[in-house]
């Protein structure tokens, strides 16, 4: 890669801040160019701690650069699916936050615009480059544990957001479970073919009236005929618990947690160490500059991203899925959702 | 305990030589007086090895005996619930390996005569009796992990019984998950209401052939709310996985499992310790004596024994429900089941 | 082993009675047909509870029996060199506590006394025959980590013993390091040549005012050119701290400690673990038992004891020069002591 | 920290490259302005890599510069006396690679030089930066194991550097255990008395031939009491090594290795996980950044530098005092070298 990738950010909040820190103090084959968000103050500082030379007034504005080849979509996610197609048709390069959006037809409007004006597309799944599930992939692709036979998704927040984020969020599926339906379809290289899901509300009254769920089971029938369960809290008091288990018919992979330290406290109480992290930023830090390399890569050398639009659209159908299966009481096949 | 407690023991295969070698070497607050095979040969040959002094024709022998206060009934599971009844009829305390029967309409008979004898019935769950478990439910009853949410067992054995055995053993659920819903009970202190099962055939053809099946998945509502999940596989080649996590509003408890040592070695090719115990005496070998020695306790001190008939009745309902469940493709309420 | 091994013990003490359990609840081949003890009502009592069926006034008695082939020699130190010398005289077979002596030259009357007798001498140094540690003999034996560079062995008691003991015991080297001194040869397989003492009084100045020590390390030479040091404490609040990490040209071996249970809890303050087991008898209990099957088994099949008078002399001779190069502040060769 | 720190990096070997990635990349308060290597290709490529405006012919020409308010050192070891020295007289703040040189006269001179000038100093003890060992003095400092009593410091290599390099390395103690010493000093906050060397060459004969050492345990006794053992190799077949464990009076703290991700696999042969971080830069990134931030720190706030000229001294003198304990075979007083 000789040359810089020029790139764009819509949107200024929190993981928008995060990929312009990756861009600009991780990544010396991009650079940034502008960046837009409605919150001008949110968008200037970001600029300031990052050094990108123009904070545009609209994402039409960066659309709109010739410099600009490359877009890293941050904003809300109502907002994904429309910006998606502008971008297409601006003719940039899209890497766009999960999920690509809450609904499946729009969705499928922005893959098709995506598809027509031959751009790239890689969704924010950055999991898939986290150094504990990337070395899981490597397993079960490589045959080290043979026939995998099921997998176990442990994935709880620290806590949980706050309710007015809950009643915007789609749903615990569609904003949590679904980096883990993708985990599940990327670690077994299998699709998902029905779904049952047992949730409940204990980690917040709050969180059932807003009508949602903060706790729940979901069980997955995968084409190839393992089965997967997904262990979903919206609040695990001592971290943020992401582990991961396939056992397969020559043996078994599992991944513990990440730890600040490599530390640990004998006393006359107990043997001690210190918390998991908590942060999803320390967790997954590596992760989130590697997904850019890897976007950056992809549109430098022209190859395909390694997260592209089908795989952003497969998680929604499924966190449907798993909504539909806890609301009726039943397995749900995703051949019902569309 | 001053007296040494009188026991007879039905039935010399490999559990009944277990607990007639703990008897003998392990509980110095027992004695055995008799032991009763239809194959004289072995039951002579654990009698020779464990210092019994009489080799009884018939278990009708041992029941008239005396100077046999307590039973420990070992012979297959079909004659289970016979032998209690007649055991109960005979007066004698009566500890029976699990299950009681797979119909629970003979375990209601073999309940009722224990019921009316006066007896004391202990149901041969050994696990409860096993250091990590045991420490796991102290941990859920004294509060240290808050209100549970969430109870996962992984239970595989290292290799699947003959496929002659999986014929008579009442299947899977019956015969192996039947003890991870005794833990699931147990380490809850809740019951279960509804059960659900995703499961398949994935280690043999051959067990499939036999109507069964060697991988599952059952998902358990408890009566307090809280969902379980029960991994089983009837073949984990790296040895006896053996594995509980219960998480909850203030943290968890996981266990990890037991290895024959806590030796690492370190190599230019990897970091490896030896694979854990396989065979599940040597993985249960405390939890064996453990288990005889509360039951014997319980005989003379004439206490409640830890694990009573409703305690062996139930895990059979759980094991037909999920079986129905696989069958129906649907959750099954217990109470469906009876 | 078809017949029965018949044992005599002398000394009823901590050690005496735990030699008795095993023989009378763990080892079938063998039957204990005497105990002796000063104190009576002690020697009583561990009959009673082992069914040892004659207790007798003094050693000489169980020397005289006919019945008894072997003695487990359990007595206070400086008794074990008398009692070997008499107990060979007698022609019995002897299994005797560390150390055999704290003077050489009584070590070697009693070890001479064992030749002209032609029996069986078997030292207890049990730790041999833990899991750990016997693991780590067979990776270096098995040349699983290529030439062995360097041993490290951590030694630490949950807490110092009386001081009233700490004045007969020898000092820490032949009461505490002498295990360790053993430890070094055996896992090693070399001897060593020079040592080295750094050491203090850091844990009770009780200790220190009986002209003994509580902290120590001592470095070994071995005759191989590898490298060793020993670390111990007479008091690790955390409990029993039993490890050791040996060091090679193709890699490492290093052991845990043993724990009451697998269980890690996690919390809103930590992730933690029970302590590791404190007293002794919890740490060794499979050690004892394996290490008095083994000369059992040298007895009654007529095979060298696995730890022989030699391995006996040698960690005395090490202790003594430890001790020197405390005093005199430089490395001191055994060659100097004998 | 409002303005950006003006720095020049004098060397553009393995570490300089290492620092100039730090600030450009990791560091935003602080801004490369030139950089010189007496190998212009070397420099040339950081600068490209880097963005660094200026590439210096010599050293004397970033001295010289107004816009370099900081100079990190990180030429050849022989260079650095000279360097600080000449870095002091033009006023600039200093970062100095370990060690400050091998001989104590110069150290003495260089220090003289700095204190005169008034600037700031900080050695390269990148180690205290780590989380690990940061964890580890913590919990010294704040009491959690008590008083300490003994520290263990394991530091071995992946692999020997060239013998081209042993050769003017300054030998094993000033070119690798010297970062234990500063360990030693660092984590139990007290000075060291006196050590004694057990020493040898067991990885590769040529570093005999050399005159060097290639694997060693040094002995440390602190002035607080306490002892220290440092085990050194210069290959460790399975990954750089580098783990600490310090015992107290009331608990102990260790840490384990840094590994590449936390997955472990189970086989039918054994449970592994892929070997420890192998490579220095891999393992201590994080520290390196750390490091600089602090040195930034400290100038642009006028704090003084967490590793002060004395701790560039102190760790010297203990090197020169190991190597004469191993050629003279005896304890030696830190108090005999200077």
């Amino acid at each position: 890669m000789k040359r810089k990738l020029g790139v764009g950010i819509i949107g200024a909040g929190r993981i928008g801040r995060v990929h312009a820190e990756t861009v600009a103090f991780r990544l010396p084959e991009a650079e940034l160019r502008a960046i837009a968000d409605v919150n001008r103050q949110a968008a200037g500082d970001v600029a300031e701690r990052c050094g990108i030379p123009r904070v545009a007034a609209h994402a039409s504005e960066i659309f709109a650069s010739p410099d600009v080849e490359a877009v890293l979509i941050c904003s809300s996610t109502d907002t994904h699916s429309e910006l998606v197609m502008q971008a297409a048709r601006a003719g940039k390069h899209i890497f766009c936050e999960k999920p690509v959006d809450h609904n499946l037809a729009r969705i499928d409007l922005a893959l098709e615009a995506v598809r027509q004006a031959g751009v790239k597309l890689q969704v924010g799944f950055n999991r898939r480059f986290d150094a504990n599930f990337a070395r899981v992939r490597q397993a079960v692709a490589g045959g080290e544990i043979g026939e995998p036979h099921r997998i176990h998704i442990i994935s709880r927040d620290p806590a949980p957001p706050p309710v007015s984020y809950i009643k915007v969020s789609g749903g615990i599926f569609l904003d949590m479970t679904i980096h883990d339906f993708d985990m599940a379809r990327f670690l077994m290289g299998s699709e998902v073919e029905e779904v049952y899901t047992a949730a409940g509300v204990m980690v917040d009254p709050a969180i059932g009236e807003a009508g949602d769920l903060d706790t729940a089971v979901v069980v997955l029938r995968f084409e190839n005929g393992a089965i997967g369960t997904i262990d979903n809290s919206r609040r695990a008091v001592y971290g943020y618990d992401q582990r991961v288990e396939v056992f397969g018919s020559a043996g078994s992979i599992a991944t513990a947690n990440n730890f600040p330290n490599q530390a640990v406290v004998s006393t006359a109480r107990e043997v001690r160490r210190d918390l998991p992290l908590h942060f999803f930023m320390d967790r997954y830090t590596e992760s989130f500059a590697n997904e850019l390399r890897a976007f950056a890569e992809a549109v430098v050398e022209d190859k395909p991203t390694p997260v592209n639009g089908a795989d952003g659209r497969a998680p929604v159908v499924m966190g449907l899925a798993a909504r539909k299966s806890h609301d009726e009481r039943r397995p749900v096949k995703l051949a019902e959702i569309g």
